[in-house]
């Protein structure tokens, strides 16, 4: 059976991957693509990469018949995308890419965002997307809000040590080397190739990212306290992928055993082998998450790194993997590929 | 049906790309790997990307047992094909990468390989991979050459129009802009990153490049007289890709439509409206190809430019189309993933 | 002694180079820097490179006192740059480098630049800025007219060619590799790094791009007879240079002979051995000039390659070796640093 | 007055710095260029990018009259670089780039670097040439050591503050994005341009890279006590530069003021104001530091950024500023050019 898909925001780049996904998808259609400024195009005309598509035209969201809809994936910027989702008839299933659903509390929202919430009723019901950890309620969500790509990430490598205790909650240190298309297609100066070869900077120094909403809330229901990381993202002359590196003050052999332990039985998951680091291309164009420990010279200090893609795992192919539970497939549908290397 | 692939010098690139292409396929099973430096090694330890698969260990050619192979994929390096091949038993089909069956006339191997051939036997049956062009012979054939990525990309654009006889046939400029995988993952100088990042050079300048062996054999056949032409490939600060700007002598509008025409049901070769160029990246991870025709300003003078990706279209990705063919297959199985972009 | 500078329109590339290469020149001290949206602003707070440099706040062109100019240089963009111009005291020496002087015939003029030049007289007076040509004008010049980076790089190679004769007028094709910063600063989304990594492509294919102009009227001069070329830029995923590769008609040893006797005592300009070629990064950040001639193996066909820095020789570098000559200085004063490798 | 140079391993990366900085020098002349391997070529056909300069061919070590050198610099590997300044004159003045100096305790050096060290009184003698420092010493020194390039980052940004007491000595972690020609000319896989682009990952990973030998001695020497950091390198797909973000555990403001106090007077340093954070981009190509500081959202913690060019700061410029100082020249002589941006 094949279900009937709907992107919205189809011509940023998260919705051009769920596109490059889609096309070798066994169970879903395309049945509508939206992008509000560039309705009337053919998506072949705004990423000529998908020429040998046959796909619907970009039109506007108050065209899609939302009858013929068995999911949308909304790919809007934030504050868009509660706006928009709250309008969908309640039939449709919704995966949110934005940011909107990610954060319970309408009052952490509103801090980390900078306005109140208009959609707080949906915000309650939606389910947060990091499937790993979620995937019972996803099973049966109306509505799944995606995670951050740097707060996936981070999740990913922190999570199970946060749970299992094995490490201090009050000395966690995460260093991200992140990519560029985290930023979208946005037309931002340091965004250039000339401004970003041969460079590496910094953003958001001094817990000022908005992804640490999404730590605070989801590391303090994991450890039944308030937990507070240090996060600073760089960013790095690359296009697709974030590295991750933690810093972290426990024994690393507990450590590697609390992630080895937690992603056993996950597809998309692997630990590595005490001792060893994963690249940040060894994931690219996939929905892999790769996991390195590595014990410091420093009794008690542990490192750990992880790396995904942030448009795949970090974003659309999370995406689909959600979707997939939601609509009752093989979770791994269509998220199978093998990175592309090099 | 599962077919089962053997896959001879796979700790090379076009070797990953077609663990990476068959990890997909639906039936494709890889039973065999060789690497004979590495064997005895996971292909985990030398491509760490490949990790999610479970796959064979590397091991000598000698150790694989042919009788359980239905085709083997020789991604060796020249000269070494040849000599392995020829002990393959005739049973298995082979799909050859390497430039060692490529050139009918064993003269001109020597000419441009530096030494003779040493299985000229099996020269004379192989068949000639550019799939497009040869797809008959290829559905029949035992043992089927690939193609140079380079002598690819030029016969895309070139070749309906010298079939077509629509331009001038002394008069073929063909200039390219290679990224560095086409090298393979050799250590020299020149390709490592701090000498290729911000720049550009010429290689084999002046009708010094082995793919022009391809270019004299298949022109000449096609136009049924010798056909020389002018071929200067350069590399770029790029991984995967390759951009062939052809300068013709003959009139846009019939360029086009012998292009058109000549492609009008092929799934992977896209020619574009009249006047639009496609960009190297349109088409990176994928097997497509895509042709744009932009007439001069001098009457009389037209530009045709192709893009491919040299690892897939241009060498792996071909190799799984012939394969495909030669057991039976639907031509695109496994292939119709599509580009990844950004 | 030391010259009082002025850069106007000090915000873009060009203006930074121009920045960066008087930091060390012993003759020039820099008295006012220009950029109109960012008047008020420190140069380090637009570039952060120049942050040890001890400059002048950005300020509006109205407000530079020009009794205090020795000489002007003016980054600004076409058209814009005739309107301040010609308000200039007539004793202020001006390098333009901007397209709005290059072209001697109005027409050409409005062809290619799509509308009327509003500084006619300014125009006929301007010198054609590729110093090694117009060396004599240049010194006496009260403005000089700073080339196009590509039709610098073109000149460079062709110019001695046609006018010694030894090759076909007619029979002209030019290939240009070209990184990003030739562009500018502009916010386009071509120019970001996640669309341009692992990319390439042509632009202003079929005889539309404008540096055209320039060559059409440089080459018919020196021809004495009307010359076109062809000549199509692909941009390639880097940040600084040009790569220039002609095809031309005629014999290699006389194409060598007359690049080599052109430029014997050139400082800027070097000729390599027959049979070798440059590569674009050799030049990166310096004013120099390196060729190459390789002999084609079709009889009577040679490749001609020629590298520069487009901010530097090709744009603000060569525009100080005008204003040395205007200025009665050695025309390699602060010229002379190395080319930055790798 | 003009200082005869001789640059011993002249074909490698800091060799060919040298030279390039050398080159716009006002006091030093290159009287010799060794290179064992490649002795008898030219410095042009190992370095095209110095075509224009007049040098000495490459030659062997023992084919050079020292009576005729003023200083020599040193950029042989380790181990190698102990052997042959131990048969150098005594009236020879040294900078060594390579470690063999850096560790004053031969027990040090025998842990970090697996042998013996076979010139015990030179290493007692030579002079740690982090020049902000140890000024007073340089002055005067015969043999002076140049740092580790990752080890003059991690001080530039840390000394001051261990020095000032301001931040927790046991709780420091140091974690670098670093380009790729700190690894030199050499050919390994993971330097490849198609293995390295778009690519990100930790070395040395766990407290075992070398550099943290100097960070023991030297921190530990400020502080008074034994001082031990947590310090992890990662490669970026960049070809120079260094980009250090410390975690440190004090007030911001505290921090910030122990640096600019230290920093005050220093020509190549520069503290941005509290709040900012450099790119890397800001000081490639030149002698320069820059230095930013961030409060955390964490009361009493700290983010530390610094920034060199590690072929210029972190190696051959650093060691020409030391040899400026042997020399009794200006220190800033021949260092002054701006960082090339974009």
């Amino acid at each position: 059976m094949t279900h009937k898909i709907a992107i919205l925001g189809a011509s940023g780049y998260t919705g051009a991957e769920l596109v490059r996904l889609i096309a070798t998808h066994p169970s879903m259609e395309i049945v509508a693509l939206s992008g509000d400024r560039k309705a009337g195009m053919a998506m072949a005309d705004v990423y000529p990469h998908l020429r040998h598509m046959d796909l619907p035209a970009l039109c506007k969201i108050e065209d899609i018949d939302f009858a013929n809809v068995d999911l949308a994936f909304c790919a809007l910027p934030h504050a868009t995308s509660q706006a928009v989702i709250k309008e969908l008839p309640a039939t449709t299933k919704v995966v949110d890419l934005s940011a909107d659903f990610r954060l319970r509390d309408p009052a952490e929202y509103e801090k980390w965002y900078g306005k109140p919430h208009s959609a707080v009723e949906l915000q309650k019901e939606a389910v947060y997307g990091l499937t790993e950890f979620y995937r019972d309620q996803i099973k049966t969500a109306r509505l799944v809000a995606g995670t951050g790509c740097n707060a996936a990430t981070g999740q990913f490598i922190l999570r199970p040590l946060i749970g299992a205790g094995v490490i201090d909650l009050d000395q966690i240190i995460l260093d991200l080397k992140v990519a560029v298309s985290g930023a979208g297609r946005a037309l931002k100066e340091h965004l250039l190739f000339g401004e970003l070869e041969d460079n590496s900077f910094g953003y958001s120094v001094g817990g000022k990212h908005r992804h640490l909403g999404e730590f605070d809330q989801e590391f303090s229901l994991v450890a039944g306290r308030d937990v507070r990381i240090q996060f600073t993202p760089h960013l790095i002359p690359a296009t697709r992928g974030i590295l991750a590196t933690a810093y972290v003050q426990g024994e690393a052999s507990a450590v590697h055993y609390a992630l080895a332990d937690a992603y056993m039985n996950e597809p998309f998951i692997k630990v590595l082998p005490l001792g060893q680091v994963p690249a940040m291309k060894h994931v690219r164009g996939s929905n892999f998450c790769h996991i390195g420990v590595v014990e410091d010279r420093i009794q008690g200090r542990t490192i750990v790194v992880g790396v995904i893609d942030n448009l795949t795992k970090g974003s659309s192919g999370q995406a689909i993997q959600n979707a997939n539970l939601m609509l009752g497939l093989d979770e791994t549908a269509g998220l199978m590929n093998a990175p592309m290397y090099p």
